[in-house]
């Protein structure tokens, strides 16, 4: 088994650091590597610290899946697995319950680092993001291969694996599809993103349809294939949809039409940082949700995507009514609350109500802070009863200038 | 108008360091200072900074109220006020609707520093909590006077006042009744905690119930007057609710009958942290929610909470069932997340799959980290399909000693 020793002092010996051993934490390796197999990672005095799932070549070094003394088993894996589908019955997500769109396994936040499975309806889409885990896709794939009438798709990110999966594994699906609290929602081969949707929105749709009464107006910037917007309208809402994507919103308006609702529903091909000027996106709306592409990927882009955001919300919250919600997403970790709050201050009068995080299939392991990405702050705009909401910082001439921020 | 000079260098000239200005920020004040009134703040070099409440013997001297060189309007606090009441008829929070018991006023959550005014039906509990708000008393009172067939009563926490308030105003209720989504609960005045009762749980009550399926157990550590017991009971669960006061329990055993529900439930007289030894505590429940008192009110409390957290989550995660949950509580500001976390490792395998906060009518004000206090961690065991989860740490023993901590 290979064997990892830490520097002194290295923060990684403490289970507190999270499960990510960097490579600057690493003084040396001894021992055969077997890709997918367990190495263990011992202290600069030789003591055990626990063991984990090696990759020498990738900026993280290891990815702990046991502290301390004894090893996992050598089932560790299949058990996991089991572990984690036991975990999303026992929350009430099965496939033929009300939420057919869900996470299986969630990487760390399962204990199996690199290994996300989404599930969809009859459809396992299986993404490998580390080779250890890439080259275990045999056992993956005996574990998940149990469910008869589950038609798999594989995703390898990275190579190398002991041997390629079989055909049926590997052939991408035309669509995915999956239902949610009642409502159907399709995506085409076309306008996937992640696994196929963002199932991790998916409380966050419940929970924004649950403020609607009839009548209002609600405005989804990044919509995608309608999420929001279509959750919005189904409980009354009259609903304008934002995209970048011609593809995304074809799909939006056929999962309107799917649910019924197509006549409260409007879809407009816009660059939410650029051209916010359609006549429908005017206000005022009683709910504004901007959920943008993932905006600062590494820390150092964290002013850059703060200034993005700040410009977004400077456009987006004069349109909402006084005693509105504005929700304000960010799927980048390096982007935190405080970073929110700064990107909607001095706009209007507002106060922060909530912030809302991912669904619970998509689990946070103890101390990996890292695992923590999603975030959707929810601020009222005051002001109801006589207090004039400031518009002067809409500054659309200034928004205009196209941003440099990467799709995510 | 008083004028206080912060300090070269002073975080507090700078918005995004919150609203509270400290001694230590302040180089000097000039001028008179009228409590009530509105005093003015400038930085080192003698430009303004914005205006406050200010009350020099206090800790934190002054409460910023505004930013910028325009000063807030002769009515700004009867602004503020009735900005605050229509931001919670926004929310659909009104008394003749679902919700009866709800937050009017959130202090600096709404630019009213120092004011607190709960709703119970036809009853408002408002309490003063600064010098310069005590002052105002009049003033408030004008604005929420306005509203016929309300009972205001009136707790003053810091003199002086100017004038004192009409005894109609400062007479206890002798006990506080709100309506929350169907179920009834009432507070005697020998049960009151805060203002009556905790109103920041409510949308945590409800959820907690939305995972309750028909026969699920469920646990309800420092029910008080019987909050998430009940409101899981009514969504089918068998509940077993724990307390320290025999005065809250006798209460929450009246609001279980009250929604006819008591045969569902069952009350246990315990500390928290000394004693959970009964029979009905056993387990293993479903869900188990640990809701202590106040357990670090300083910054320098958290490493003794947090060791009181361990030993409660100690006791108290064995008891939970392979996938099910467990919701560990703090109204502590200075109990992070990461505490929380910290509390739970090492007991039995487990993930985080949520953090809620306090209900969205006690709105935090941007920058105002102090204003975010309640987090309810919502964990789950992980370990169905084989995974054995470990008991060990369960140390009743130890954990008899009597905790040192203070009630909420």
């Amino acid at each position: 088994m290979l064997t990892i020793r830490l520097r002194r002092g290295a923060r990684a010996a403490d289970p507190r650091g999270g499960p990510w051993i960097r490579a600057r934490d690493v003084a040396r390796m001894r021992g055969p590597l077997v890709l997918g197999e367990l190495a263990r990672v011992e202290d600069a005095a030789g003591r055990t610290v626990g063991y984990g799932l090696a990759d020498p070549d990738a900026a993280i070094t290891v990815r702990m899946v046991a502290r301390g003394e004894t090893p996992p088993d050598d089932d560790w894996l299949e058990r996991r697995i089991g572990a984690a589908l036991a975990a999303r019955r026992a929350l009430g997500l099965r496939p033929d319950g009300p939420v057919t769109g869900y996470r299986e396994v969630n990487s760390e936040g399962d204990g199996l680092p690199g290994l996300v499975v989404d599930r969809y309806g009859d459809l396992r889409v299986v993404t490998t993001t580390t080779a250890p885990m890439t080259a275990s896709w045999h056992r993956i794939a005996r574990c998940l291969d149990l469910e008869a009438g589950v038609r798999p798709y594989l995703r390898l990110c990275e190579a190398p694996t002991v041997s390629p999966p079989p055909a049926a594994w590997c052939e991408p699906p035309p669509r995915v599809a999956w239902t949610e609290y009642g409502l159907r929602f399709e995506v085409p081969r076309t306008a996937m993103q992640k696994t196929g949707g963002y199932l991790d929105q998916r409380e966050n749709r419940r929970t924004i349809a649950s403020w609607v009464r009839p009548g209002m107006r609600v405005l989804d910037v990044g919509t995608h294939v309608g999420g929001f917007a279509i959750a919005a309208a189904a409980a009354g809402a009259d609903t304008v949809g934002v995209d970048g994507s011609a593809a995304a919103l074809a799909a939006a308006a056929d999962n309107a039409a799917r649910n019924g609702i197509a006549d409260r529903t409007q879809w407009i091909e816009a660059d939410m940082f650029a051209d916010l000027d359609a006549d429908a996106l005017a206000g005022p709306f009683d709910i504004v949700v901007a959920d943008p592409p993932k905006v600062a990927a590494r820390p150092g882009d964290v002013r850059r995507a703060t200034k993005a955001l700040t410009r977004l919300a400077a456009r987006l919250l004069p349109r909402v009514r006084a005693g509105g919600r504005f929700v304000l997403c960010s799927c980048s970790r390096n982007v935190t609350e405080e970073h929110l709050d700064a990107a909607v201050d001095g706009i209007v009068p507002i106060h922060r109500i909530a912030v809302l995080g991912a669904a619970p299939c998509h689990p946070v392991a103890l101390h990996h802070t890292e695992g923590v990405y999603l975030r959707a702050a929810v601020y009222q705009v005051v002001g109801g009863d006589g207090t004039k909401i400031r518009t002067d910082e809409d500054q659309p001439a200034a928004a205009k200038r196209s941003s440099p921020i990467a799709r995510r």
